[in-house]
């Protein structure tokens, strides 16, 4: 029997647990796509409590502890910090196969160097210990834990609006201390410009837009325009990636006028037809991805959850606090004529996507090849498993079917897509994982291993951990 | 080589072993949905020959003789009894890697003590040894099977208009008898009450049931004034369980006063044009749903089947005969706004929702998350694998899939869905791969097996096997 | 650590090992579809170069090399063979993982000997020694090559209009030869009879047609009278088989008149409604079956690719050349109600169901069910992992998925539906990873494997390698 969670944890092989120690552990970490909050980085954040870092934001438990009959005062509610702590502890027993008690106790060992599996019995003893680090170690804030991590570059997810204060003042702090700070770049996620589902939210939107790029919006040209300024400033800021959340995609044929014409219904507070909705998110979607084609970007797709589900827990709670899930949309053909049209302009930019549903998987695995153009290895992505995809399971079927359907080796990798700054051992979840795959199929004779081709596989792994990513996004 | 179906069947550690030998292999059996016939338990029925047992009613073993080349004489025909068996012996050697030659084997062995397999050449002993057992042995009846399989409870699945005659005169019996007898409770399955497609039918339904409840249906409301007062008989007669046989999810917004005008339309015997049958569909979910909260009942729907394909053989045989298959619906919606009104209303009760296509999965597994309330542990449940998914692979997958995106320990486990005195040893199926899952994650350092965790891992295989379902249902 | 690729590649058990090398390795090929060319067969055609045979059209290999950054110069334009080689060659090992990097090494090594890893190293040596036996070697033709792989039959892909020379000068030509010569039958493929989404092909189309037919076409009904004059033709050639490429399936019903009006539309080169397309395709598929269920033929449906998704390469290049991928289709209720009519009026011929898209592997083994009617051991056949899916994963997926929902022992077994005369390794493929997974259940205990039942076993193997086929097909 193996030790739980022991140096070679997923490592079944001898050639995984030499790929990896080797070649993986080591290499630097670029999460192009996370939901840190730029102002801890910028502040350095220094955390209350294992409590405020684990459980302030991290809809992952909350959903956990309300499945296994938690109230909600002791998840999102009043309750202290300890009690919220100890209502965790209690769950995590529960939560055994589960991928958080994966994460919860690689965190606990990387960050905090506690081997002890958390319950009731330790629940106490290891609350104690993390919130004395966090409170009184130099090495635990926001940066603090990046840089133990070896995070070399991190891209926060913006709103076009937003004015990246925190950019820029972190990137000014950072100038001055060398090379040992990772740097934070902004990326571009432009939802709000094309909810036009919400003609109320939408018109506000519109508002704020208008301050921030300084224009006076009255029609969907100055609304554009508006819309080029803030990229033009992201730009300038460092910006070379952008990202959307998407139910499904949209190419619908529309014309200009008919655009304009929505925009002034929207605008004017109206609610649209479910056609005139999908024709202007049609129109913006194009929009966005010739901004990026145009500016060198990279261009993110997360499209398939349905959100929201729980519209009692949305009023008392708001968004993004566990109540989303898996939907089912068949949208392989809108997807083509989207990517389609972009190519035959030539404004097709380097495209991640990404789905959330694995019923996705091969339809997805297999659209990236209809848009390579040989003009750069890889050009067309397949992001790592995303949300409820992003562990073993998922990981696996990603990088099996994108073996089987595509190129594994011009892979970019992994990413954490998180809110929280203990969420960089997944980087080594997914190199334990990756290294796992390659192990076995080596083991069993169905990979080569001597030679050149041993180089190869040797120079893959690094280059799947750090190396693609970095040469891909040219940051 | 291992032995085929020894005592380590499917059990490939030695953690596994242990745990199912120790903590599964003698859990009673809580059968909290199944379709046997109330009146073969209250009548202790006698089976004339294995063939009756096996080949009565069994659509998987037809579908499986019909594919072997079998002609229809032999299979529902008026042939004998010993050449049907003869022609499923027949057909048996060619069912290799097919759940029913695991299911034949166990359940020879487990209620027979046969070990043989089942081909031509043993066909007439096995034959002839299984009717001496059946015909002659007083263990052998159907009260027999089920105390022999430790079987503590069954709910079975009848229609509202049933007077549960059968489940009275058997638990008046029992009631002298002491507690070795098992427990058989009514479950309410009201298709028929939403079945609007069929207008002639429906309203023949409309009138059976206006007779059961003893009240004059000339309205929507008395109809389902109706429905309440046999809900009402339901629960007196010990029912805590409602299911619901579907093909997707129905949430299509309505007035009361359309639901009258449909009702009244159906009922005098005109067709429903699509949007009406989906309004009277959502209308009826909804209605049921409530009843459910009201009474603290569990309700259950299996979604997902595409039935009766084949209409040479359902004119010749009706439904149930093994022409149905799996059918493809994007239901997730739908069924999204289904639980959030409820729920919304604070009416949802305790649901179980089993899907029939696999590739709803996850869909399934993290919509059961978005309506966790907290209120109770595992409140929304996954049914474990259905119908053409209930055999190792499809309980993996359910299981792993629920590991993965919800919580494991809190599940209600296995259920026998089925018309057979037999089906019995699907329960060992399950557990045997529910602890071989365990047993494999701990070989492989993927879980902790010491201390309070070991502990918490043998807990969790008594309560999937047995606590959980008795706590849940409260029976 | 096994060595790549050696004589029990993909083989993990003593049994797997034996089953394949007794009962798998010798067995002849039945390749019932394939796109080979007839003229290549009749004309025993000598490649120039590895280059011609390996890189002359597999769209697959385009794909990978598009992926991997090659410009499309060195793929399909003007380089020389030797450019295109190393352009190819030095992709290979960005291929670990993908089947291509089997396939590659799988021809390199039955066809020519060669054991060595295709990489820049290794690039001009094997691309010497490849074109020394291809130009030289009086065994390394089309033919030449069938023959080296035991190919006894081969099935073309053909359009109703051909006439079919290259078959009928072959079949002379080997009158003579006796036994060693691979026959090679003509198949039907009328999709272009049903294209009326672009009403000028199609009227084009049904001018060869009039001309091939020597009817001349003024209504639906002479259209039919000439497909069936050529159907009979290809029916006197020896064609048994059908063959239809179709996005989804199509059962809408339709009358005559509607029918003969639409065609009367199309003809006249007016564009047809959404509706009058699936209405005219409906009536095609239902015209196109009762032909083959009149004739006795087998009739094969390969679903769900979604084609020519880029636009710009489509001008570039045409169709097939690797821009197509795995589309969405909720297809089963069509399907379901396609072969009940003709069930229904007992008209429905043997069927091969191929799905592409790997989410419909369940709702497909499922349907078969319904529509086996013991006339025939497994009459109603799905297709072995087609297109994206022919590869050790998708092999496997529908092989356990078979096994689960249907009967294994059944299955006609592998194809190539390959346009490449080294294509024929694919079925050492199959055969070894059929007999890798029969070889795991018996070492784990999960089939018998002595007396009677290893017998079934190992004629099992023998039956889905061969035998199964040539029942099957009858040729």
């Amino acid at each position: 029997m193996k030790t739980f969670m022991d140096r070679d944890f997923l490592l079944q092989t001898d050639t995984a647990r030499e790929l990896y120690h080797r070649h993986a552990a080591s290499q630097p970490i670029i999460d192009y796509h996370c939901h840190l909050d730029p102002a801890m980085v910028d502040e350095d954040h220094r955390f209350r409590s294992i409590t405020e870092l684990w459980l302030g934001g991290d809809h992952y438990k909350w959903r956990a502890m309300r499945t296994n009959g938690v109230p909600e005062r002791l998840i999102t509610g009043d309750a202290s910090d300890w009690e919220k702590f100890e209502a965790w502890a209690a769950t995590v027993p529960y939560t055994l196969r589960n991928p958080l008690y994966h994460w919860t106790h690689l965190e606990l060992k990387t960050a905090f160097g506690i081997n002890d599996c958390l319950s009731p019995q330790t629940a106490r003893s290891i609350y104690d210990r993390c919130n004395d680090r966090l409170q009184n170690d130099p090495a635990f804030t926001a940066r603090g834990l990046m840089r133990h991590y070896h995070v070399e570059v991190v891209c926060t997810t913006d709103d076009p609006v937003d004015d990246l204060h925190h950019h820029r003042a972190y990137k000014e702090q950072t100038k001055s201390s060398g090379n040992d700070s990772p740097r934070m770049l902004p990326a571009w996620r432009p939802d709000k410009a094309m909810a036009v589902e919400s003609p109320e939210a939408f018109r506000k939107y519109v508002n704020r837009l208008a301050e921030a790029a300084d224009i006076d919006i009255r029609t969907f040209g100055d609304f554009t325009d508006a819309l080029q300024r803030r990229h033009d400033f992201f730009h300038a800021e460092g910006c070379r990636l952008s990202d959307h959340g998407l139910e499904e995609f949209y190419a619908t044929p529309y014309t200009d006028t008919e655009i304009d014409v929505i925009f002034n219904k929207v605008y004017d507070g109206d609610e649209l037809s479910a056609t005139e909705i999908r024709k202007f998110k049609s129109a913006m979607l194009y929009f966005f991805a010739v901004q990026d084609a145009e500016a060198g970007w990279v261009q993110q797709y997360h499209y398939g959850a349905l959100r929201n589900n729980n519209s009692r827990m949305m009023q008392q709670l708001g968004p993004d606090t566990g109540f989303d899930s898996i939907g089912q949309w068949q949208t392989a053909r809108e997807l083509s004529r989207f990517l389609d049209l972009l190519d035959s302009e030539e404004r097709l930019a380097k495209t991640i996507l990404y789905n959330l549903n694995p019923a996705d998987n091969e339809m997805i695995a297999t659209m990236l090849g209809n848009f390579q153009d040989g003009s750069v290895a890889g050009k067309i992505q397949w992001g790592s498993g995303w949300w409820f995809l992003d562990q073993k399971d998922g990981m696996e079927r990603q990088m099996n079917a994108l073996s089987l359907l595509g190129l594994l080796s011009r892979f970019v990798g992994m990413l954490t897509d998180s809110r929280s700054f203990l969420s960089y051992p997944r980087h080594e979840y997914f190199r334990r994982t990756l290294c796992n795959l390659l192990g076995n199929d080596i083991e069993q004779g169905l990979m080569p291993f001597t030679g050149y081709e041993e180089q190869r596989v040797r120079q893959m792994v690094e280059d799947i951990c750090y190396n693609n990513a970095k040469c891909y996004f040219g940051m």
